[in-house]
Formats: C-alpha cells, sequence, structure tokens
C-alpha cells in the first residue's frame, strides 16, 4: 500500500471580502492618493454591511464607456466621485440632490432599490459639520471663505443653507468669483453675499494654499487672534502653516481631516437612505 | 471666550484597502457563492501585495459593454471568470494559453506590463496538483473521469499532459463525449483516450452529480476499493457521498475544496509572472 500523504490545512479565508461582498468605489485619476476606501470601508461595516469601498482609476478619456459600464455592475450600491470626474458624470445619473444641483457636480452616488443612479454634493457637508461639532454657530457669524473653485462653490451653498450674517469670499480669479457670486444669488436673497476679504468670525479656506508649499499661509499673520475660528480644507499636510499659525495666535483651529471624518457620517446615511427608497420616491429630480 | 469642544478622535482606518490597493476581481452571475475574493484575497496578500478580489457581478446581457469596460479600469490587474462567462469574454482577450485555446474557455486573465489582457484556463491545474500534492503519479495511471462538460474538458487537458497509461471519459451525453474525445485527441496523439466506464487507479469526478442530492453518488459503492484515488471536484458540500462511500471503503479521498486551495498558488503565479512581463515576451498568441 502506498504511503498516505494528509490532506494539506485549509487555506485562510478573508473575513474582509466575499462572493456576497456589496461593492462601493471611488472613481478619479490619478486614484493612489484617495481616502475614502480606508476611511469609508470601515464605517460601511461598522453599520453592519458586508460592503467594500475600492479604488477604481477611470482616466479621463475612458470615462463616456468606463462609467456607465461601471453602473450595471448588480452588486455596486455607490460610488465617491473625486477629479477630475465630479461634473463629467452628470449625464449618466437619474436624479441629482440639491447642492449638485446648485453646483452642477456630483461628489457620492447610490443607487435606488428600483436601479436608478442618484447623486449628491458632500464637500460643503464636512466642513459645515466639523465646524458645528467643535460647538461654533454659523449661523448669525461673519464668515470668510477663500476660494471660489469647486471646493469653495460647495462649502458657500452649504454655508449658506446654515443663515450666516455675512458670507464674504475672496478669489483672485475675479471672473469666477463673480460668477459663483451670481449663481449663489439666484437661490438665496436673504443671506448678504459679500467679495473681498475682511475681518470676520469664521475663515474657512478653500484655496489649495498650503497644499503645495507647507509655509505658505492664504492670510497675514496678524489676521489670526484668539477670537477667531480657523478651518482649512487642505488635507495633505495635516498641520499647513494656517493651521500651525492659527495655533499659536489661540485661535480654534479645525483641519481638512477633521472635515473628511465629519463628511463620512452623512455619506454613509446617503447610501442608507437612497438603497431603502425607490428613486421615484426620492426627491431628486434630474 | 467660548467653551471649546475638543477634536473628535481620529476615525479608524481600514488596514486592508487604500487608494493604492490593486484590484482583482471575480466576473460572474450570480456571484454571491464566489470563493475567490476570501480564498485569493489572503494570497496576494501573503505576496506582500496591497490588492484585494473582490466580487463584480455581470448579467449576461450586460457582458458586451461592461466586460470590456471593467479591462479599462487603470488599477485593475487580473479578472477571475466565472460561470457563465468563460466563453464568451475570449474575443476581447489580447492572448490566450495553450489551455484556453485547447478548450476554448478562459478562467484566469491577468494584465501584462504593457497593458495587455491575458487568458489561461486553469480549471484542470487544481485538480492534477491536488492529486499529485498527495503523492499519488497520474503518469502510467489509469484515469477514470466522470462528465464531458466545462470542467471535464479542462481537467481532461491537464491529465493528459501528464502522460497517463490511458484516460477513460464517461458522460451520458454521448455527443458532447465524442466531440470532447475528438478534440483531445487531434492534440494528444500518444495517450489512449477511451470513452465508457471501467476499472481505474484514479477517479475523478467532473459531473454535477452530487452536488444538489446530497446523497447521489456517480458510481456504485462496491467500485470504491482501498487501491483507488477518489477525487470529486463538487465544492458544496465538502464532503459529498461519493467521498464519505470512499472514505469507508478505505480509498486516498481529494475533495473539491483541497483541489481549489490547490490551484491558489498557480493563479497567483500566472498573475505575478504576466505582470511582469510585456505581452510580446509572454508564449500566448490570441
Amino acid at each position: 500500500m502506498r504511503t498516505r500523504i494528509p490532506a494539506p490545512p485549509r487555506r485562510p479565508s478573508s473575513m474582509f471580502v466575499n462572493g456576497a461582498t456589496r461593492l462601493f468605489g471611488i472613481i478619479g485619476h490619478p486614484i493612489s492618493q484617495a481616502k475614502s476606501p480606508e476611511a469609508i470601508t470601515p464605517a460601511l461595516q461598522a453599520c453592519g454591511l458586508n460592503a467594500v469601498l475600492v479604488p477604481f482609476d477611470i482616466a479621463p478619456a475612458d470615462l463616456p464607456t468606463a462609467f456607465p459600464a461601471l453602473l450595471q455592475l448588480r452588486n455596486l450600491d455607490g460610488l465617491v466621485i473625486t477629479v477630475p470626474h465630479k461634473a463629467a458624470i452628470l449625464p449618466w445619473l437619474d436624479g441629482l440632490g440639491p447642492r449638485a444641483r446648485a453646483a452642477g457636480a456630483a461628489s457620492i452616488l447610490a443607487r435606488s432599490s428600483d436601479g436608478k443612479w442618484l447623486g449628491e454634493l458632500f464637500d460643503g457637508t464636512g466642513c459645515c459639520a466639523s465646524i458645528e461639532n467643535r460647538g461654533v454657530a454659523i449661523a448669525g457669524s461673519v464668515v470668510q471663505l477663500l476660494g471660489a473653485g469647486g471646493a469653495g462653490s460647495a462649502i458657500a451653498v452649504e454655508i449658506l443653507g446654515r443663515q450666516p450674517a455675512t458670507l464674504r469670499i475672496h478669489d483672485p480669479d475675479q471672473d469666477r468669483l463673480s460668477q459663483l457670486q451670481a449663481r449663489l444669488q439666484t437661490f438665496c436673497s436673504d443671506v448678504r453675499i459679500e467679495t473681498g476679504f475682511g475681518s470676520a468670525d469664521i475663515l474657512v479656506n478653500a484655496s489649495t494654499v498650503g497644499m503645495h508649499a507647507p509655509d505658505d499661509s492664504p492670510v497675514p499673520v496678524d489676521y489670526l487672534t484668539p477670537e477667531l475660528v480657523v478651518m482649512d480644507c487642505v488635507m495633505e499636510p495635516d498641520q499647513t502653516a494656517l493651521l500651525r499659525f492659527g495655533h499659536r495666535a489661540g485661535a480654534l483651529t479645525i483641519s481638512g481631516r477633521e472635515m473628511f471624518d465629519s463628511q463620512i457620517d452623512a455619506v454613509c446615511d446617503f447610501f442608507a437612505q437612497i438603497r431603502a427608497n425607490k428613486a421615484s420616491d426620492a426627491v431628486y429630480p434630474r
């Protein structure tokens, strides 16, 4: 009789992903810097979902074929959209939330129970939530916003929804500044929207100053006082020059990472809420 | 001065997936039963890769649009193909391995360093590896194979590559049995390929008997002897009637799960080998 070799031990199994895992993704190009996979995956799993959020690297030239095809995956329930696709994906969606309609861009997509894809823009939500989580009221305050680009527009829309006394916006690009001011005024007539730079209760940096040159600050050091709330949307580095100088001046400082973290619950709620509804029940017309 | 609420603790991060994670997938319909995500993900990570294998549920009607679009994802490095897509995806590949060409189907796809997609069929590889891992030589043996379908064809090709004394194949469907015999004979003239059922050294069940009726065995109990090697490709249930009866008769028994596990190293090697090569260097013409 032959020598019998016993069966090898069973291979280890991942406890993290299996055939029944529901898929979420983030699309962008490049994608390796994206924080959503590592940040949103634990939040989805903490809700009791067998789900993972993975990066999808889609180059702009491939978007018109790759994006609608991705939406056909039967086990894909949601997508985060990042640079440069936030406006480009709109034509393929079945409905948009009010912030996405106001800004002409969407950052989060979810599939409803009857298979419709709905989009909303959450870029401003985390900013306002992170300020309010620190006990600071936006209502009645003077807010100085720096930057009238994509992030600045989304944050401006969200701040206006909180009824500040004044929203003042600064951007070196006068054209896009006036365009944003005009757009904002069409759906918010009861808040004073100024352009320029001046004293405020809350400073929000939505420009890229501090992102590439870590010692650059978008405001002079003597602008920073103990009474000011300083929020910087820049996520890398974690402690920008603005936050370091603000902290040294005694201001309450809030980082881009804190803003990002504050957004996660809102994103998971959106996924859950849309999944539970038929698109026809949702308040998101195209 | 206002009461200052401290910054909330940083959110937990997934140590399993991030923006730089390389994607692998399995496509099929349905997909929730697939074992590859939980089995291959730990094997890829054990090779030091930041990688995850996720399920992609693609319905047959969506394949012509969804499949080629999926290949455009810049961070997708490999795919496992399962029912019902193994033959249907061939037109979109840039090259095929010898087993895939012989069987007209591919189960594993990998992207070469210059972006070409190459396919190979590994369904027979795990079967032969799991037999050999138990110290059993296929060379010179009489092998009785049950089933001339997709799995049976792939296993027949792999067994013939090991130079058995005789390969005998049984299938109640005489047409597909004769077609398989004819196809096998075209590329293997030096091994005796018989049809029918008779005594053997190694029995391989590649039929579905035992999958849906857990007390059904594809052979009579008195066929099973202590000298026989009994391999069952059925994965669910883990211990089929054939394996239980074989074990009781004193035969060496090998399960479908053991076959699947034996295939994992070959699959990871294929991913690594193709990734390291330009398609033009690979020996996989279309």
